[in-house]
């Protein structure tokens, strides 16, 4: 299994980071996302070896949010 | 110049009515966009004939909140 953290901005309240967590679960391969509001750091756990941070980037994005590295 | 209401559910904090409010402005010919975070009232008033109810409610529930009318 493997695991990344992304920082993401932008995230203000309960409502954000759990869009961003629903989010990232719902993609194929991803086993947990834990999300820490106050510092923006966003874990994902994954089995799906062609996984790539980009994609999650991506997904984050999309919702709205930056992600900074 | 015509103007729309939509509900939408699920923007908890400023964050998440700041972002409605960018995404929808940025739809070409939208003028206004006020959003009262806690009735969940989205306004738009816009210019641009073509423009449907569906565009909006679209980019919306892409940045993950729901629009229930």
């Amino acid at each position: 299994m493997s695991s990344l953290v992304l920082n993401v901005q932008g995230m203000s309240c309960g409502g954000c980071s759990g869009k961003v967590k629903k989010a990232v679960e719902a993609i194929d391969g991803v086993d947990k996302v834990d999300v820490v509001l106050e510092t923006g750091a966003v874990t994902i756990d994954y089995h799906q070896p062609t996984l790539q941070a980009d994609q999650f980037k991506e997904i984050i994005e999309d919702l709205g949010f930056d992600v900074v590295s």
